[in-house]
């Protein structure tokens, strides 16, 4: 080959560095030919003035890349590289649409971050970093012993769920979850409510599942079409129904259940059952089978944080077995830190004390929510009142739901209908509701909400 | 109906729970009969002997549960309830097989917990924490902005992977991105590398997906098996193939993306391309494609700890549209307390110098391990010694890869045969390897170790 004139930039960074560069630039540019031998690394290294440890680094790392190989008699000898187009340069990325501006958050997701118990919390953190060792390995596949120990218990007391932590599986979040049990249940086709929760259905459809639509009557999921609908696993909200509000009375409880029996399963959803303010909570449904029908999902996101993703599930003992054959190699989903941490935030007792004054907290805000809807919209009608952290408001006041939408985002207010809650669109017979969430409302903002939706839809 | 008798306890916790408790047994057996009425609530107060609050609270719960109905003139009205087998008890837990107990652990998955940088993220974590508010509700659906940030700052830095940060999308592990890859990229056949991670293929398996395994040679990937496959997506890991510990050299990569050009996709998995050791890091496979067909994966489960659960992945331009529409509804699955910890982290600069702590470390132990092998075993040959935390030890010992697994367990050594990676048993011409980890293999123990691999492999 000919002499390689090289030149060395005092800046440049480690010389051996600049000599792979520059080699890597002659092979690319094809000055440096498929079959044509580099010189001998002694012979380079005088002729650059430059050590042979530098030279030997510097083929080292064009061999490490391929551009170069190493034959045993006449040392390195060019690559032959195909020519690729050049790369293209990075497209900048899209401005995203900044969120809409509301002065009034009537979402359901929201929570207040003011009654986060921040300091018990970051006590607590400190602590199981101080015992960190333990903690930074892989852990136990379904969520770490103390944390599912704790959520059974707490689900023993609290909503009469029946179960050992060996049946408690943790992950981040309800969808991830949701998602798992899809898989799990072999793709057959989902019962879900509607109107619900929009999410699940999708969820299922892209896991390769079918959703049947079940329509809700005032006592939950109805069950004639249930059983019409070929479905083998129903989704449900039974403690609250999402959006409607309605707790499924005993009765239909066991008719689901007795549907469940024969080989079915029914996934209960226990989204915000912490919230029961005027008579105590009613006992989960899993609680009430004996047969081990009923899988049952919760979540901390609202008696936490959402920011926090920590949610569970108890599995029947009749579909412990399969999912530790199936899913049981994937490791949880959800930081040890974490886990641990919210572990001894309930071992500790702090966690139904945070819930007690949350509870106080969000009767308020619902109280006073109601009590201003009451004064400021003449003739409405409140629904869904006794639990869960957003109410149904039907206001005779000659608006679709779809323009009181509208109107409410104008007057700053930002809420759904819900007809949004109906997969294909809302019944001729479904209620004209708004659904108001008020658990990311700070009480002082209620009154000028309420102001905000008599001007969006009584127009004074 | 007939006078109830209640007995209130003293200890028995308030008295409109005893009541309701007591009413619902009377429902349960049946002694209350469906139909019946029960005693208005002024008269069962005053011949109990409690005020009518409690038992206004008890009616009130008994109705919420759908045990009694409120009727307009007769009051409340017991509700007709079939009965349910009675629920069977709680199965206890099986007893779990305890690990065995290993006294040197050479498997890949093991970080040594002595280098996490405790102090600086105990500091980060409280920083976070007392900037909370905003970071406790939902966050971006990819991931925190700043996170994201940080990651496509130091991909390109590190990497040379070319994005911003609206390409990067932040996942609870690489096994939880590799799913939704799976059900994104169509349920089409992947192609996976043969010996490779179990995992891969059995996530792909329980996503709906089929896997072609697809033989490693010593460059990587075989291209042409993989043409020959019908495969429209493969799963590589061109820096340090798991486990063979192959560099993919240029050339392979050139033939990887020509194929891929035509309307497939390359997923480069670079699971710990930061531990690179006697060279410089090759450059990404992401960052020679010029046509958008790379999507690159990586993980902080070996730079920072597998405890946090904290994976990314980079997608093209081509894809971001199509995952938006099929799983931008989704949250994403990280808690934003350790997404904002570790964006600090890595904007402090904290990262950079913990991986050049980590890698001094890990090179000291590579070195250590390798001179004991080769001190112990006479013959021994070791491989993919540059790069990654493992290596591969092939002994003349004359025991099959499954009797030396054996062996080394018997003497204290947990470890596994290069054998146990392939899909369907290694093939006749594999090389009778044992892959050794040692990030969890702290550098006093390796003496001890190698000992031990001696007494177990050549009996002396």
């Amino acid at each position: 080959m000919q002499s390689l004139t090289i030149r060395f930039a005092p800046g440049g960074g480690p010389l051996y560095r600049q000599l792979y560069a520059a080699l890597r630039a002659e092979i690319a540019a094809q000055r440096l030919s498929a079959g044509e031998k580099l010189p001998g690394k002694r012979r380079l290294a005088a002729d650059l003035g430059v050590s042979v440890n530098t030279v030997d680094a510097a083929y080292g790392m064009l061999a490490a890349e391929g551009y170069v190989e190493a034959h045993a008699r006449s040392g390195f000898v060019v690559c032959r590289l195909d020519s690729l187009p050049a790369p293209a340069a990075p497209v900048p990325a899209p401005a995203e649409a900044p969120p809409a501006p509301f002065l009034y958050d009537c979402a359901t997701a929201s929570i207040d971050t003011t009654l986060f118990p921040y300091k018990t919390w970051r006590r607590i953190q400190q602590d199981v970093l101080a015992r960190a060792p333990e903690f930074l390995n892989h852990g136990h596949r379904q969520g770490d012993e103390e944390l599912r120990e704790a959520v059974a218990t707490h689900l023993r007391e609290y909503r009469a769920v029946r179960c050992g932590a060996h049946q408690v599986v943790i992950g981040a979040g309800i969808e991830y979850l949701l998602g798992m049990l899809a898989r799990l249940l072999c793709r057959e086709t989902f019962a879900v409510e509607d109107p619900g929760y929009a999410r699940t259905a999708r969820i299922l459809h892209n896991n390769g599942v079918r959703a049947a639509f079940i329509p809700v009557d005032r006592r939950g999921m109805d069950t004639a079409a249930l059983a019409a609908s070929g479905a083998r696993v129903a989704y449900v909200t039974p403690s609250h129904q999402f959006p409607t509000g309605v707790t499924m009375p005993v009765q239909r409880r066991y008719e689901l259940l007795r549907w469940a029996e024969d080989g079915r399963f029914l996934i209960e959803d226990d989204y915000d059952s912490e919230f029961r303010f005027d008579t105590r909570p009613l006992p989960s449904l899993q609680g009430m089978d004996g047969a081990g029908r009923v899988i049952y999902i919760g979540t901390f996101s609202k008696s936490v944080a959402p920011a926090i993703r920590i949610a569970y599930m108890v599995l029947p003992e009749t579909l412990l077995g399969r999912w530790r054959d199936e899913f049981g190699f994937y490791s949880c989903t959800v930081s040890r830190f974490e886990q641990q941490t919210l572990a001894r935030f309930l071992q500790g007792g702090h966690f139904a004390r945070h819930l007690g004054r949350l509870r106080v907290a969000y009767r308020g805000r619902r109280d006073a929510l109601a009590a201003a809807l009451r004064a400021q919209l003449p003739g409405v009608r409140l629904d869904g009142l006794h639990t869960g952290l957003h109410l149904l408001a039907t206001v005779p006041c000659g608006l679709s739901p779809a323009q009181m939408e509208r109107a409410a985002a104008d007057n700053g207010v930002r809420c759904n209908a819900l007809a949004d809650y109906y997969a294909a669109g809302a019944p001729e017979n479904a209620p004209p509701a708004m659904v108001l969430g008020y658990a990311g409302l700070p009480e002082a903002a209620i009154p000028g909400a309420a102001a905000a939706l008599r001007r969006a839809w009584l127009g004074d």
